[in-house]
């Protein structure tokens, strides 16, 4: 059982699946392909068809979508990251969708202004959009805060709906983005930010 | 137990859980609130905290969510529909998130700007725009027929990962989006059209 992983040890959608194979206590092999070799014929056919990172792979069988391998990677290891319980998993998928509908938006498309364009030679931010872009992000919080009352972690407890949110949300706080006065969202986020399988992964990205 | 979803029998993402209602052979009452209702702080703090149709209750348990929905509706009902042996659960996975990733974003706007704008009252699709909007479902498509070949179903098997692609699939063909000579996705478009609980799901729509 030796899973190798294409992607890069930077990319968000990497990270979170390295921070699940973390979680797992399982190790990995990496496999880095160049930006442009991501859109190959080559990788598009047999790697990822929209020429994409990352992809899993295992023992001859091939997934891709950094959500789809979290999923898989915990219902395959029967882990309490993922309950199986109907009702428990019903809340669990309400709170992926709500990362992968509203958070994941705002929050990728601020660290794609703040972080990456400037990282990947396409100028620098533009201010005006940027503001936007923090507003935007900020009306998120808030509903985060209201869906975080009195709790520590999105479902109750820990689980891949948390981790989800990991790779962006640290990409935008550690790049001057400001969470503000949500005391809820801040003791979540020091709740989730500080795991072991989180700072391992993230420290693979120095 | 009684379903009760609040949605709306036109709504794309309540047509998707309508479905597998009607898959899994289950009734439901449904509240259909206005569109400026989904609004208001009672609806945001008791229904929806983004603000969105459709919601679903169950003896006092309620989610949001259509696509958690459906893996809750499917996962209770232990319905063949979505497998969870972990490799083919991770299967089923990747092309959920093809779909939301993919396939959601280039069909959800193109049914915006040619039918929901007109719909809503908000001005005629722009032809520029929606020249652009097609070009970008085209491709989206080209992959599709790709992923499709010598099969029947994205996975293999009728699932979840193909209902999710009705209602908006739907709109858009019905609609003037012109699929073009893509055998595998037309195969595909026929097998899951026909299927009698989608057929039930669009004529309540009607
Ligand atoms: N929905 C996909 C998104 C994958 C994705 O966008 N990956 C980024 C890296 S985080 C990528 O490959 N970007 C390169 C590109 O789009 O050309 C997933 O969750 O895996
Ligand atoms: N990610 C959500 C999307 C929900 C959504 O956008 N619903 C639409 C109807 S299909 C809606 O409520 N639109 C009204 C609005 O956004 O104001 C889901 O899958 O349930």
């Amino acid at each position: 059982m030796t899973i190798k992983i294409t992607g890069n040890l930077k990319s968000t959608c990497t990270l979170r699946i390295i921070t699940i194979i973390n979680e797992l206590g399982l190790e990995f092999e990496l496999e880095q392909p160049e930006w442009t070799t991501m859109k190959s014929p080559e990788y598009l056919r047999d790697k990822h068809p929209f020429g994409k990172i990352p992809v899993l792979h295992e023992d001859g069988y091939q997934i891709f979508e950094s959500r789809a391998i979290v999923r898989y990677l915990v219902a395959k290891h029967k882990s309490s990251l993922a309950p199986t319980d109907p009702q428990k998993l019903g809340v669990l998928e309400q709170f992926l969708s709500v990362e992968y509908s509203y958070f994941d938006p705002a929050f990728s498309s601020w660290v794609a202004e703040k972080v990456f364009k400037p990282a990947f030679g396409r100028g620098q931010p533009d201010p005006v959009k940027l503001e936007e872009l923090t507003k935007k992000a900020d009306s998120v919080l808030d509903v985060y805060e209201k869906l975080l009352v009195g709790k520590d972690y999105l479902t109750g407890e820990y689980s891949i709906a948390d981790i989800v949110h990991l790779p962006y949300f640290s990409y935008a706080i550690n790049n001057g983005y400001d969470m503000g006065d949500r005391p809820n969202v801040k003791r979540w986020w020091t709740n989730i930010s500080e795991k072991p399988a989180w700072k391992k992964a993230i420290a693979g990205a120095q």
